[in-house]
């Protein structure tokens, strides 16, 4: 028997089923006309934004990275929760602006922009993260041709990660930003050349769990600014301190502290230096916004056993949660949390293997779990599917095809 | 310094740059209108299957897996060129139809069956792989209403699997197909109901470089049909004999000895029980039909340092080519066969990582790898990108979408 990840708190049960917005699975399956499907919880969403708010310092600008979750009606929803949205690409751009969003609130970071990209983010007036000095040079002959000031923000590598982050993206060499020793020359050839400089953007890790390592890089984040800021010779306009916020996947996860985040970084931007004396604050956040407010529902199309073991065998799969078979960005697969949904309260009886409809021993939702009895019909739920689910897997695979998304 | 994989052979240079179908790469990009590109040569399907067909005996006929690359036109050539072909989906159903090809010569494997599939696949005449007994009532009940008779064979989950093969799909409790000592059984319910039984269907693994296992499992695999068959009491109609030809993709990889597996296969298939007599015989191959026929081509959008390391940032990425990048059932990465295309006879004279352009340290294309100098505008190939590339990549990530793809 392996165990399973945490359930988020928030999910309740109607008549034996798990609900999401006050409507049990089987009601949501009908209304979406067909399984898999994802189910986003306009709640849950709101409550999350609200607690964060909550223990976060006021003066604390809230931004929501687009690529955890781009579906339309999710981002029409965030756009009225968050202050400012992070994209990673032209598609993410044209995806903002069919949610109404303003591009002046949206920052656009990726070591990667092809010059269509630059030029249609130019033209929209999104600040660019600039990421080296060859970006730069383009971007400043770009805005030169269009006649147009570029609003230029430029990402730091720092020297330093998230302690224990699942994912690092800062020390030592990395593809993300530009080392620091090149930001202030990089930030001084923007203003002769007549950009708007937007700030900085340092981002030194994700999926981090640990509020003690996030304020010690908060801590180590604002005291980079400064100095980058004093080299520069201007106040700081503005300072993007990445993300970092983690979510419980795995059994033995335990969610993250805000409130000590939060208590902490009140008292430093009490007590800042001069160059950051002005400047905004935002942290962007994706997967910890929404990651816990998604659930991927599967319905079970066969139920064998092979050698002893029982499978349960369902009409999803990796194609939609590749992250959940184990197969994105971990060694060790462990179990996310899983349940049957449609048997929600009953009492776990047997160990079964919950797996997808693809050809591929690959395509595991869960190993060895502890469930209620389950068979054809009855419908699986794989949580913290809010983020990095539909979009970060391969839809296409074996034919398959995207899922169906929901908002309620 | 970190090697790369092998260049498979029949590539050719025109002008300095790697050509394909007789093009350069630049006139390639400028045909398909932009990068990322996927680049399939017509010449090295046909030759690969002529080369197969040279080494293996007659009588087996060779079958296509259309998971492996399902682009219309690349599945267009391999009907000119294979006897039959194996779908895992009402999607994949759809495709075949769309290419054109006799829903007859389509068999269709796959354990989580919808009902509305099995139904599509009865409808076609295709030939069902029944996985479990339970798919075997869905089955039998689905054509009784609809008043036709099914085409079923036999999914074994075989008690061996190929040794040291990249994906394992046998031995031991599985979810594909049903253990052994229930076939016979599902086999007799299937021709008291009026099925039409067309054989067993016994896959014992993928991606095997050695010849020594092949041959060991294709012994093991024409034993078990002819005990199987025994057992029914009635001479086998066809065994679909499953695949495992792997192709080399990384540093040290030897391609696999045909010649070798061909020459035991026709001792075995001349010298056969009396319940095997009759029996047609087929591989189904998808990977090692198309896999090295395919070209990934991507530019480079940015050259920057980090603390002395160099970044070649390219328009591609993970979204494209999962597997490259060390994320789809793989623990260690390793590097793929990749160059710098616009220069592909250049020599190599420094050493650079190739990244994608996602903002994720996952999007590797090469790690340290020799390669000539190269700059923005350059194009990167990553090899080995015909099979399992565009569909098994998660084309949506980060508002990407899919890439360009040619058969020339």
């Amino acid at each position: 028997m392996k165990p399973l990840g945490p359930i988020p708190k928030g999910f309740e049960a109607i008549g034996g089923e798990l609900a999401v917005g006050g409507k049990p699975v089987s009601a949501l399956v009908e209304e979406a006309g067909s399984t898999p499907l994802f189910v986003y919880s306009r709640e849950r969403l709101s409550q999350r934004v609200a607690e964060l708010r909550a223990a976060m310092p006021e003066r604390l600008g809230i931004n929501y990275a687009v690529k955890a979750n781009p579906y339309g009606p999710v981002l029409e929803h965030m756009a009225t929760l968050v202050d400012g949205f992070d994209i990673a690409s032209g598609g993410e751009l044209e995806i903002v602006r069919k949610a109404g969003i303003d591009p002046a609130k949206v920052s656009f970071a990726g070591p990667g922009k092809r010059d269509e990209e630059l030029q249609a983010a130019i033209a929209a007036g999104v600040t660019l993260n600039c990421e080296s000095p060859g970006e730069l040079d383009r971007t400043l002959d770009l805005a030169k041709r269009m006649g147009t000031t570029p609003r230029i923000a430029f990402r730091v590598n720092p020297s330093f990660e998230i302690k224990g982050s699942g994912m690092k993206m800062g020390g030592g060499a990395k593809p993300f930003g530009s080392d620091v020793d090149l930001v202030p020359e990089m930030i001084a050839r923007a203003l002769v050349n007549g950009a708007e400089w937007r700030g900085l953007h340092i981002f030194a890790g994700s999926q981090a769990l640990s509020a003690e390592a996030l304020v010690e890089t908060q801590a180590k984040t604002l005291e980079l600014a400064g100095k980058i800021a004093h080299a520069v010779g201007n106040p700081l306009p503005k300072l993007n301190m990445g993300g970092g916020f983690g979510i419980p996947y795995f059994p033995g996860d335990e969610p993250l502290d805000i409130a000590a985040i939060g208590s902490e970084l009140g008292e430093k931007l009490a007590h800042l230096p001069a160059e950051l004396g002005e400047a905004e604050f935002c942290i962007e956040l994706g997967r910890y916004l929404v990651g816990e407010a998604g659930v991927y529902l599967t319905r079970i199309v066969d139920r064998k056993e092979s050698h002893g073991t029982t499978y349960l065998v369902t009409d999803g799969g990796l194609h939609h949660q590749l992250a959940a078979s184990g197969n994105f960005g971990t060694v060790v697969r462990r179990n996310y949390p899983v349940a049957i949904a449609s048997k929600f309260t009953a009492e776990p009886e047997e160990e079964a293997n919950v797996i997808g409809c693809l050809c591929t021993p690959l395509d595991r939702l869960a190993d060895a779990a502890h469930l209620p009895r389950a068979d054809v019909g009855d419908i699986v739920a794989v949580f913290c599917a809010g983020a990095y689910g539909a979009t970060a897997s391969p839809a296409q695979f074996l034919g398959q095809g995207p899922a169906a998304e929901l908002l309620v």
